[in-house]
């Protein structure tokens, strides 16, 4: 496993592969890397014939006041996971790599980017489109691997790619989750003993609420509000950022859950903001 | 000469290309070609070994009430030039192909698109930013050629393809004119006889304009009143858009001229508004 701090390097080691006829998978990251990231890895180790993965805790991403300066890292721990998994190339640039004349440039989605996390954060979806775009045109993969935890930054980024002509396939991938459903994260590890027990309950209402959808297709508002209760008790230290009930496409507000739908929600815990979501078909099945 | 509407086509003939190791330049165009875009074809032609052209009128860089319903076309002329010249591929698709789905991605760059035309036109170089990087990640050029011209546009488009690592060369080429000095431009083609008389005054406003650079390196201010008093006097039927000295890399207005300046200005008159600019170096060159 190369790991490359500079972008021509970079370059060229995927080049090089791909003259030689790999298929390139990328899997990019902010590091501190856990099951669900690792997930990606294996994903693309199984599809593509070289994998790259990028680990970049990317600035334009979070607003003034987020947690930037206190994101977990841990790069010797990460390298380690991504060669145990198979990575043939890990980027790891610095800021002025990826920003050295600051960052003018901009790629934005509207539409898809206002609403579930969009609402509190605002520019973060222009920071992740931005530096995808970057990212991609860097390493050019054939496929690109993003988890559905992040579900709407996966619709933004397919929409984007598709919108601006980016020669990638976009490989969505299933959250993992530890083993008493918590969708794995890496901001996790900031939860007290007391408040990480709580956190339970986000996957706990979205099963609760998809049981309801497959049972007897309820309003969505009713769906929300049981959601909405269930947390008051269950996460009392927690306070809901968002719980809706959208098109998994348009990422609108839907009244009616008969038909495809994307249960997404957010909650603020003292030390970290978690989201979690799960699609339910039309059958009914929560995935 | 190849003629291709669609993507998978332009992407398979430039591969194909591009295996045999040709060097692949482009030339981006709105069609209407004049001895200016096919300046660029000759440019394209001498430094690379295959040519593709585009030919798309976007409609994300115009705003509601400017010309895209009136601008002009001719599709059969512009093909034949392109062959002339020696242009291997020509790309035409049709708003359908490009927005298939509209335009909800967008590509800006601040800092740069507010000044000059964009402050007549604040939608325009997002609109050229979004279509340009479109057409870069569909045809993967190794050199793409814009005219000095579109100055700001060259700036913006040079600083967009630096700050999204797009893998593409942007070669800048000189201003075309006609004998009395008008730059070419498709639009020069919906003046009236007399108003094409008066169109010469960008020119010669710019020319004295350098000239007193080169003389005297007066206060920008005293330029500017200088070259606005000439176009009221030379160019009757001319509202002036803007005349503005500027450092060429940041576009910010300068106020000294001994150094390196852009002088650019716009002028609307009936039927088309006309842009023009000039390029004064350090020792007081013209270019």
């Amino acid at each position: 496993m190369k790991t490359v701090q500079i972008i021509a390097e970079v370059r060229k080691t995927v080049s090089d592969a791909r003259s030689g006829g790999a298929a390139v998978g990328f899997v990019p990251t902010m590091g501190a890397l856990h099951e669900g990231h690792l997930s990606l890895i294996d994903a693309a180790r199984s599809a593509c014939d070289f994998v790259a993965v990028s680990i970049f805790v990317n600035p334009t991403q979070f607003a003034p006041g987020e947690d930037l300066a206190t994101y977990p890292g841990g790069i010797e721990a990460d390298l380690s996971a991504c060669e145990a998994r198979g990575a043939d190339l890990v980027f790891v640039p610095d800021v002025e790599t990826m920003y050295p004349r600051g960052a003018v440039t901009s790629v934005s989605v509207s539409g898809l980017s206002e609403t579930l996390c969009g609402r509190s954060r605002p520019t973060h979806f222009a920071g992740v489109c931005t530096v995808v775009t970057k990212l991609l045109n860097i390493v050019r993969p054939d496929k690109a691997f993003f988890g559905r935890k992040d579900f709407q930054q996966l619709v933004i980024v397919t929409r984007m790619v598709e919108d601006l002509d980016i020669p990638v396939e976009i490989v969505s991938c299933p959250i993992v989750r530890h083993a008493d459903g918590l969708a794995m994260s890496t901001r996790n590890q900031r939860l007290s003993a007391a408040v990480r027990l709580q956190a339970v309950a986000l996957h706990a209402a979205l099963e609760s609420a998809v049981a309801r959808i497959r049972q007897s297709h309820p309003p969505a508002a009713e769906v929300i509000a049981s959601a909405r209760e269930y947390l008051s008790t269950n996460a009392p230290d927690g306070e809901i950022d968002y719980i809706q009930i959208v098109d998994p496409q348009t990422l609108r507000d839907v009244e009616t859950t008969d038909r495809i739908v994307l249960l997404a929600l957010a909650v603020k815990f003292p030390g970290a903001r978690l989201i979690d979501n799960m699609l339910v078909d039309s059958a009914g099945e929560g995935q």
